[in-house]
């Protein structure tokens, strides 16, 4: 939003931020007042120059709020719905992910990627995460994956082979694009899904055509709109993030929190992309 | 495969073509003698190199022929298998095309483009024929076609949300690929898959980033292997077919013949992409 990457630009002077939780102050007209003083957090699907969150007070529509379980911190729960819902809708709506599945997982160390961990280990599947460098790669171990590509320093697709005995992965949960794409699908099973969910590379993801017809490699683009758009499914996944988050199973990992006065700063480290998990800013 | 267009390579002297029909007059050894005599028709799924076809007697694996309709000529049994196989398996078999549908049919006028649609309207979906210039409109409008969109001369997707009340194309079949995809994302409908069977453009196939995700388009390549790799995928399109050729609900489009001596004008005029149908050498 401040460097007018989406669509959505702001009018100036605009709030910004999608994710935040908080206590519920005051409601509007025709919404339930019981809703006053829940613990709750925002879902996003609103447009942040309207009804950013980052502030001590904010006001959003009462669809795009849901009560975080409580055994999370504030941190935490601000820091679910959006990663965990995105990773969630992929993997366990559309490609039901299940034991046995190699899936791979890029930009392995944000707040999605690090979800898309722990969800596919819990589906029972192998969870190869991809990285960049090996810098964060014993982090990503710690925190589930079962194999961790530096995608600079190694052959991603000899090592998906290897590690798959050669059947490559059947699903992919990647939000960089551009060139990548090309790797991706050489490592691709046949009739293996990549789902897009971002173009962080800023560069065009050309269809891998010879290994895309070889293998029937279905490219798809896909946003958290897909879950939030249809009441049954985010509630689907709503009972399906509490259960896990209730009894520990899933735990938000938080990389840094910094006090409002520090945005800028809170910002700066998360452009440093030297993170694993979510920058929280504290007010 | 005289142009080095595919991967498979000729060692010359090579021989060329995938499809005929014939007589079968010898049988190699564990195939069934009580093959001999019968009409059959070639399905692909060989290498041109080693089995090509074009020629008064030709050798190919057993389990790639299969008998056609009697009532067809053998002209018209040459034409049927590869082309309707591969737009049963992409229209019947994947996508579940439906009445109500609004299907894109792009080199609408190629076997395959004509078998495509035949099937989308015997399923009482709304066929959209796609082809370069409105040349072939009228014929292409007689052959079953709904609408036909030139693309040179006319606005793809402005033309397609007018004729499906806004809503777009649930599914696309295209083998042109290229630049061209973003003009049918741009006319896809919320969850649309494009089949992507070809890549006639010769230029790369970006993915349409904002329209994908914004629609969670699938770009999806498929080949004819898809079907013939699974026995019992196969003969379920082999019954869907042999009731609708023999019933008289699909026939097969014959652009023109040529003697087989004129083998090379035949390829001429195939390459002069002024024809609607198959182009059949006859022996």
């Amino acid at each position: 939003m401040r460097s007018s990457y989406y669509g959505d630009k702001p009018t100036l002077p605009s709030r910004i931020g999608f994710e935040a939780a908080g206590s519920i102050e005051a409601v509007g007209p025709g919404v339930d007042p019981a809703l006053i003083g829940r613990q709750v957090s925002t879902m996003g699907g609103f447009s942040q120059g309207e009804f950013g969150v980052l502030g001590e007070e904010a006001i959003v529509p009462v669809s795009t709020v849901a009560e975080y379980p409580a055994n999370l911190s504030p941190s935490q729960g601000a820091s679910i719905w959006i990663a965990y819902l995105t990773a969630w809708g992929a993997l366990i709506h559309y490609a039901r992910v299940k034991t046995g599945d190699f899936v791979l997982i890029s930009a392995a160390s944000s707040g999605v990627g690090l979800a898309a961990i722990q969800i596919v280990k819990d589906a029972g599947a192998v969870a190869i995460a991809a990285t960049r460098t090996s810098e964060k790669r014993q982090e990503l171990l710690a925190l589930g994956a079962d194999y961790v590509i530096a995608t600079k320093e190694e052959d991603l697709p000899a090592r998906l082979r290897e590690m798959s005995g050669g059947e490559g992965a059947r699903v992919m949960f990647d939000s960089v694009g551009g060139p990548y794409v090309e790797k991706l699908a050489e490592a691709a099973s046949p009739g293996a899904t990549i789902f897009l969910y971002g173009g962080l590379s800023g560069q065009p993801t050309v269809y891998p055509l010879m290994a895309g017809l070889a293998k029937a490699i279905n490219l798809r683009g896909y946003t958290t709109n897909e879950v939030r758009g249809k009441q049954s499914v985010l509630e689907e996944g709503q009972r399906y993030l509490r259960q896990r988050f209730q009894d520990g199973r899933f735990v938000p990992k938080i990389a840094k929190t910094f006090p409002l006065e520090q945005s800028a700063d809170a910002y700066r480290f998360l452009e440093s992309n030297t993170q694993v998990g979510k920058v929280v800013i504290t007010a």
